[in-house]
């Protein structure tokens, strides 16, 4: 059962800044969003300005008309946004302050760690409150190192690979699991990021926040475990960053730590450079050069799916014909019509690589 | 001027695990190696028995021992193992008790963090002591996000990467810059592991022990800083793990993060799976599909460096001209031959490379 929640999106909610709150407002199964504070674009529905579907959960401008929006079950309060460097705002500290002040419990993914906020942590303790900081650095002592378990999990994994971040491979990988589940097949999403765990994926880790030795076993001791406990037919492994992003190249673990032999790569067709890295001219490679990297490390690229950014409708279907036939493998744009045509391609890799241990 | 100190590696020093120790056998500016402590190997010169090269380090069973065999100007003591998961052995703990009792300052690279050990902190403390934590996580507020500032670094790099862990990527990165510095050339190692650090080299980092969000940046903020320092011509950066090994894929980050643009690769021939997973039957990769691999990243495999291990003499010439042949770059026996071969080739790369900002 979801809990009632505020999300904090301050000055944010309008920019890839607040893609934690995105997630949020798109569905959670752990938190029920009632409302979102930004006075940037107060007054108005947060599903509105996401994609145009309204969702019932206003834009507010202070925790005030939060809480009145919200109602009295409400428990939790959600840091929303996700700011270069991972910092905490002065506004979003004012926010965290006022929600515990007034009983909330506080459930941050930025890398500043509330606890060690003396004022932050003081409110906390005197409400009684929990502060869940995940992004904390976990001690190594509860950490794993890869063992090679891996080769011993049934179900087999599809990873969800981009060609840069920020560009939706999050929402991509809890789409195509419900569009699985709903079709009859018990998926199970892997989340690598603080947000998939905001929205109830039960079995993940936060890569990014994990001393670099341990990025490998953690992973795969959350497919171990999902796999002992779940026994689900199918994992969904969520991808970070991209394989040849040089600001932080990621993937390659999901490939072969994690034992991913199928990806679904997400692509932004109008994007040229990699986020925030426009003005050095670090442009992102072709598609096609992406799935022989891919073929490389021994996977193999099922399936493209688009982001929409920058694109009217005609724009998006002419470069969805023009790249299924380049590419010779479906494409697909998730926000525009589902994951739906995906399910009979994964049944297949089911029965194909189901088969092995 | 290197400092006089004792070096730990009970019963693992002629094991892979006393790899440490044998990096500061082979040499180290930052510390002056006089006596290695492991009783399974007692009585025996240190340098025979990694190499067959007398160097007059003896190998002693005990810290008193040790102690004698130093001289009065020791005044270090550094742990000379890497062990399965980085944890401190009894037997090493007992004789950095007797080294801390001793008057000895303590070097540790180990995951094990010997100041969170009361006992061994406390000892430290009423010693007057310091206790070093090469692996110790830092905290993210001293951390660096990459920012692309790798791009107005002067001096080109080349990474040393290897097709496993374990198999010498450090002993080259150091012995080519000591050629290049021997020919006149103005050469910096980049460090990436623990045992870089005690050998002396000034730049770098331990890359496995920086939270996972960090490591690029950090790693450009080490280049970025040598560069500006020490204006050296070239930089050699020591490469971590494998591209490919599932246990701990490692290297895109020195191709695109740090830039380097060209690649030395060294490879064991007659070393058929990733280390430490013969049981899983994890094969490593064709040489000529790792070069495959690194063009795809943008860079270029200059040459390949062959480590000796189950190899008779006859048996490693068949292999250089087989993969010499077969692959169509120099390939070279560093510990046979030395590196001075490679010398032209990384001029050329300088002349090539060096123009671009």
């Amino acid at each position: 059962m979801p809990s009632p929640a505020i999300v904090l999106a301050n000055d944010h909610f309008r920019t890839p800044n607040g893609k934690t709150a995105h997630g949020l407002v798109r569905g959670s199964d752990r938190f029920d969003v009632k409302a979102v504070v930004d006075p940037s674009c107060a007054g108005h529905d947060a599903g509105e300005l996401l994609d145009g579907k309204h969702r019932g959960i206003p834009v507010v401008a202070s925790m005030e008309q939060a809480l009145h929006a919200a109602g009295p079950d409400v428990a939790w309060c959600v840091v929303g946004i996700a700011t270069h460097g991972g910092r905490v705002t002065p506004a979003i500290r004012t926010l965290i302050l006022e929600a515990l002040g007034r009983g909330l419990s506080v459930v941050n993914g930025l890398h500043d760690t509330l606890g060690e906020d003396p004022l932050i942590a003081d409110a906390a303790r005197r409400a009684g409150v929990a502060l869940v900081d995940l992004r904390k650095p976990r001690p190594k002592s509860e950490l794993h190192f890869w063992q090679g378990t891996i080769h011993a999990v049934r179900a087999p994994r599809i990873a969800v690979l981009g060609t840069d971040c920020a560009l939706g491979k999050r929402t991509t990988t809890r789409m195509l699991t419900q569009a699985l589940i709903a079709a009859g097949i018990r998926a199970e999403m892997i989340y690598t990021g603080q947000t998939g765990w905001m929205q109830g994926a039960r079995y993940g880790i936060v890569f990014d926040s994990i001393v670099n030795d341990y990025v490998s076993g953690e992973l795969e001791y959350a497919i171990v475990t999902c796999d002992r406990e779940a026994a689900p037919e199918v994992m969904i492994v969520e991808g970070q960053s991209s394989l040849r992003n040089p600001s932080g190249p990621c993937g390659v673990e999901m490939l072969l730590s994690a034992g991913c032999r199928a990806v679904v790569l997400q692509h932004a067709p109008a994007r040229e450079f990699f986020d925030g890295f426009e003005s050095l001219g670090l442009r992102i490679p072709s598609v096609q050069s992406e799935m022989d990297l891919i073929a490389l490390y021994g996977s193999q690229v099922i399936a493209l799916t688009l982001n929409e950014e920058r694109c009217t409708d005609a724009q998006m279907h002419a470069h969805r014909i023009r790249l299924e036939r380049e590419l010779g493998i479906p494409v697909v744009r998730p926000l525009h019509e589902g994951l739906e045509a995906l399910v009979p391609l994964v049944q297949a890799f089911i029965s194909r690589e189901g088969q092995t241990p």
